[in-house]
C-alpha cells in the first residue's frame, strides 16, 4: 500500500470515496499516488463497455462501464448520460461513503508559488470539515483559516457559520472556458494562484465545474445529478453546471455551505473548442433563461430533505423551462428517475444487492 | 511637484481626490509621496481645531476643522461627527471631483509577496475604472484583469458588467478586528497576500472599512455618510460599517458594483482594545438586529437617484431601528441632514461659496 506523505494516517481513508469518470486508462494516477492511493476508487467507464481500462497497481476500487449500470439500474439507467463524462454521478449514487472527491483524468497535481506539491484532497477536506459563511462576507475570507478570523463588523451570532456540503477546486494551466472563449483567447492560461478559500454567498449562483471537486453525500448528495447530456442528447458540456445550478439553490434552501477556491489542480489540455462549440451552442442560448429560472426559484418550507427539494425542483424545471425546449421535460423526468434510483440503490435493503459484478471490482492493495 | 513611479501622467490626477482624517501631523505621506503627491489633497481636521497639523512639503492640500465645518454647513453640521474618523465623510461632500480615495493616517505603503512596493491608489483606479459582475460569480474572480475571462458557464448577456462604484482595499499586518478578537488574538498579524479582487455579489452585505477605500462620487457619493459617531454619541467604530451597508443595498437597488480584495496597505498599529471595547459593545448587540434589517430593505422602484434611495433608507431606519434604541431617529435625522447639505454643497450655485476659508487652503505645489 502506497504511504502517504506525511505518517498520520490519511484523513477521512475509511470515509472517502473518489469518483473518476474515464475512456482511458488511468495513468494519471501515478502522479496522485502520495495522496489518493490510499482511498477507494469508483471508476465509471464512459461509452464503450468492451474496452479494457486500465488502473495502476496498489489502487483498491470498483469500476463500472455502461453494462453495469443497465444491470443495476435496470430501466431506470436511462438517467444516467451515456458517452459524456456526466455519468460519473452514477459513482456518486453507488458510493457508500459519506464524501466524495471527483476529479478529471486530465488533472495533474499542481504546484504553489513556492513549488511544493499541492495535496488537492487534503485541501478539499478541510473545506469541507470546516464551516461555511453564507450570510455575510468576510473581507478576509476564510474566516476559519490560521491566521484569520472574522472581521470588525461581522455579526456575532453568525460566526458558527454552517455545515459545508460542497468544496469546488480551481485549476491552474488550461482554464475551464466555453467554446467561445477557448476560440478567441487559445492561448490563455492560468497561472494566478489566489491563496483563499471562500464561501459562496447566499443567493449567488456559480459555474461549477465537476474537475476538481469534492462535497460531502450525506448533505448534498441526491442533488448531486449531471443531467442528460451526450449520446442522443442536444447538449453537452452543462453536467456540472446544472448540478452546480440544483444544488445551489438547494444549499441555499437548507442552509448549508458551498465553499470555492483552493485546491487548485494542474489541468493538463483544452479540450477541443470546435468539439465543444457544437456541444454547447443550444447550453449558451439556454443558459440566457436557465439562469433566471434559478436565480427566482423557491422551495417550499415543507421540503426539508435533499430528495424533497430536488423533486419540487424537478417539476419546476418541467413547468417554466419547457417552453425554453421540450428537452427539459425529458430532463425533469429524468431528475425523478435519478432520485427514484438513489433512494434504491441508497435503501438498506438494496446495498448488497447491487455490489458490482464486473470482474475488476475491488482488487486488493 | 513630485514624479510618480512611472513617467506616464498619473491617472485620474485631476478627476480625484485624496480624502484623510486626522488629528496629527501627517509624516505618513512621506512614504506615499512617489504615488499620491500628485493629487489634490481633502484633509479633515478631527478634534481640537487650535491645533496645527502638518503636511509635508509638495502636496497640494486643502484643510478643514471643526469650526470650518460649522461656518460652512450651519445648523447642519450637526449630521458630521466630532473626535471621530466619521468626520471624513465632509471631505467626500466638499470635494469636487468624481472619485475619492481615502485613507488612515495609520496606513503605510505594503508590499507584494516579491518585494514590490504596492501602488494601492493605482490597483483601486483600476477596480473602479473596470465594470463589475454583480449578478453571477466568477470563480476565476475579476474577468477583466489580464489572464483571466469569464468562465464556463457565465451567461454571455452578463458579461458586459456594470460600473463600478466602490473599491474596497484589505490591509496587511494589523487586521481589522473587533475588540473581542482583538482581546483573545492581540498578537494575530495578517500575512497573506491574496492576489485577487471580486465583486461582492448582489444582495451580500459586506462589513466596509474606511481604512483604504476608494469610490465613485458621481455614483455613490451622497450614501458615503459615515454616521453619527464619537463624541455626544453612544456608538463609535461603525461609521465604515453603516456606510457599508447603506452604499451596498443602494448599489444593489442602482445596478452598480461594490468590489474588494487588492490593494493591500500596511496597517501599523492596533488601536486599543479596552478603548474599542467601549466604542463598539452597544454596536455588537446592534448589528445584530441592524443586519437584518439591511438584509430585508427594498427600495422603491421609484427611488432612481441616490438621493432618493437614501431619504427613503432613512425614514425605513427610523421605522424599523428605532425599536432597537433611540439613537436610530437621530441617525435618521442626520441622514435626511446629510443629504440636505450634500445636495445644498454640490449645487451649482454654492460650489464657490463654499471655498475653505482656513489659512491652510490649496498650498500651491
Amino acid at each position: 500500500m502506497a504511504v502517504p506523505a506525511t505518517s498520520l494516517p490519511p484523513l477521512l481513508k475509511d470515509e472517502l470515496d473518489i469518483v473518476i469518470p474515464t475512456i482511458r486508462n488511468l495513468d494519471f494516477l501515478e502522479q496522485w499516488r502520495p495522496y489518493l492511493s490510499p482511498y477507494h476508487l469508483i471508476i465509471v467507464q464512459d461509452g464503450d463497455p468492451t474496452k479494457v481500462i486500465k488502473v495502476p497497481e496498489g489502487y483498491d476500487y470498483e469500476l463500472y462501464n455502461r453494462n453495469d449500470i443497465n444491470r443495476i439500474l435496470g430501466p431506470k439507467a436511462s438517467c444516467i448520460s451515456f458517452k459524456d463524462s456526466a455519468c460519473r454521478c452514477f459513482g456518486f449514487m453507488m458510493s457508500k461513503k459519506k464524501y466524495v472527491f471527483t476529479i478529471d483524468d486530465d488533472c495533474w497535481v499542481a504546484k504553489d508559488p513556492q513549488g511544493n506539491e499541492i495535496n488537492a484532497l487534503e485541501q478539499h477536506i478541510t473545506n469541507i470539515l470546516s464551516p461555511s459563511t453564507p450570510f455575510f462576507f468576510n473581507t478576509l475570507y476564510d474566516p476559519y483559516r490560521k491566521g484569520a478570523d472574522f472581521v470588525r463588523g461581522y455579526p456575532f451570532s453568525l460566526r458558527e457559520g454552517v455545515p459545508t456540503a460542497i468544496s469546488h477546486g480551481l485549476w491552474l494551466n488550461v482554464p475551464d472556458y466555453d467554446a467561445p472563449t477557448q476560440l478567441v483567447k487559445p492561448a490563455e492560461r492560468n497561472t494566478r494562484f489566489v491563496d483563499m478559500v471562500m464561501t459562496i454567498p447566499k443567493g449567488t449562483l456559480f459555474p461549477m465545474c465537476g474537475m476538481n471537486l469534492a462535497f460531502d453525500r450525506s448533505l448534498i448528495g441526491p442533488a448531486m445529478y449531471f443531467g442528460l447530456m451526450g449520446d442522443g442528447q442536444p447538449i453537452g458540456r452543462y453536467d456540472d453546471m446544472w448540478a452546480g445550478w440544483c444544488c445551489k439553490v438547494i444549499c441555499d434552501h437548507l442552509g448549508l455551505g458551498v465553499k470555492t477556491g483552493l485546491p487548485y489542480i494542474h489541468h493538463s489540455k483544452a479540450s477541443n473548442p470546435f468539439v465543444n462549440l457544437k456541444k454547447e451552442y443550444k447550453g449558451i442560448f439556454w443558459q440566457e433563461e436557465i439562469i433566471p429560472f434559478f436565480q427566482q426559484v423557491q422551495l417550499p418550507k415543507e421540503a426539508v430533505t435533499v430528495e424533497q427539494c430536488y423533486i419540487e425542483l424537478s417539476k419546476q424545471v418541467k413547468e417554466k423551462l419547457t417552453g425554453v425546449d421540450p428537452y427539459f421535460t425529458k430532463l425533469a423526468d429524468a431528475m425523478v428517475t435519478w432520485i427514484e434510483a438513489w433512494t434504491e440503490i441508497n435503501s438498506g435493503s438494496s446495498k448488497t444487492a447491487v455490489a458490482n459484478g464486473t470482474p475488476k471490482v475491488s482488487k486488493s492493495k
